[in-house]
């Protein structure tokens, strides 16, 4: 009969994904996993399978966090503006809580948004969510009265989502707080 | 006496860039460098030092290129408003160009831009220059009446920055030029 192996599956999720967005995937070796995970190689590789799958996992559980946290910004009886402008507040205080970071997202759209298929692939889904997200926020605006009709949803969706982006790259590098306040008060001008 | 080797510096530069690039810094081995230098790894490391040493010079070399089609971009008797539209406009015709590619300098960010000491100060550096570049241009347009005098330079200058690493990310998983198009235009909406 195979040891057993008892840990708690979600603090161990937690950890790697900690690590990878950290380190980026190329530069974090399976002995970094270990180290922080606190399982031997055999553990990691019989749960989860080897760093590639485990990177995926990280990246899904990720995902799932993030849209829960979004949803919790937009569903709280706000208007579709009011959603929007949470959601840009929510992250300019997550770049001021954690300076330097970035996003898990961002950085590894640029490690490997370009050469792996199956990341790629994620990405595209993760994007396409999110604009279809921004889009519907902002008709729902537009439909109140909120936002200007005459503006393309689509083209402001995709606006945001570029910003959400040029945010959490600024925010690595920028360690003045009235630099990312003043970048997201002007994005959201733009509503 | 030492055998010499002789080479086209500036051609391997130009490809150690590429496949940094392309690859990220620790995905890319001294073999990818002999492989696409076409030098062995004695030349290199006598030439250039070690993986990292070749890589801030490619940072470097990068750098300095980008600021020559930057100075090209906004000094033909252009308005400080017709240069920052060049700008964005010559960078949105790169993305769509050269789709999926992203910018050598948002990629290394991400990477390295949270841990690396070296590598974070020049792109510390860098982002002050770009800041201050733009921040002029908008202070030129501001006393010329093409934006308006109540802006804050430095914060439009930072918004723009950051529109830039957005850009750059969103064009490495959008492929459709139209996107890139809109976002473009509802960026150079805000000067």
């Amino acid at each position: 009969m195979p040891k057993s192996v008892l840990y708690d599956e979600a603090e161990v999720i937690h950890r790697v994904t900690n690590l990878f967005w950290e380190k980026g995937y190329h530069a974090t070796s399976m002995q970094d996993i270990v180290d922080v995970s606190g399982l031997n190689r055999s553990s990691l590789y019989n749960s989860f399978g080897d760093k590639y799958r485990l990177f995926e996992v990280c990246l899904h559980n990720y995902q799932g966090e993030q849209t829960k946290i979004t949803n919790k910004l937009i569903n709280k009886g706000k208007s579709g503006k009011e959603s929007l402008v949470s959601l840009f507040i929510g992250i300019k205080n997550d770049i001021l809580t954690h300076p330097n970071k970035g996003c898990f997202l961002s950085n590894c759209l640029t490690e490997m948004g370009k050469n792996d298929g199956e990341v790629r692939n994620f990405l595209i889904d993760n994007k396409d969510g999110m604009i279809s997200t921004f889009s519907k926020l902002i008709r729902t605006a537009q439909l109140d009265g909120e936002i200007d009709k005459d503006k393309n949803a689509e083209h402001l969706a995709l606006f945001l989502f570029s910003n959400l982006h040029g945010l959490r790259l600024t925010g690595i590098i920028e360690s003045d707080n009235t630099a990312i306040e003043a970048i997201t008060e002007q994005v959201l001008q733009n509503l």
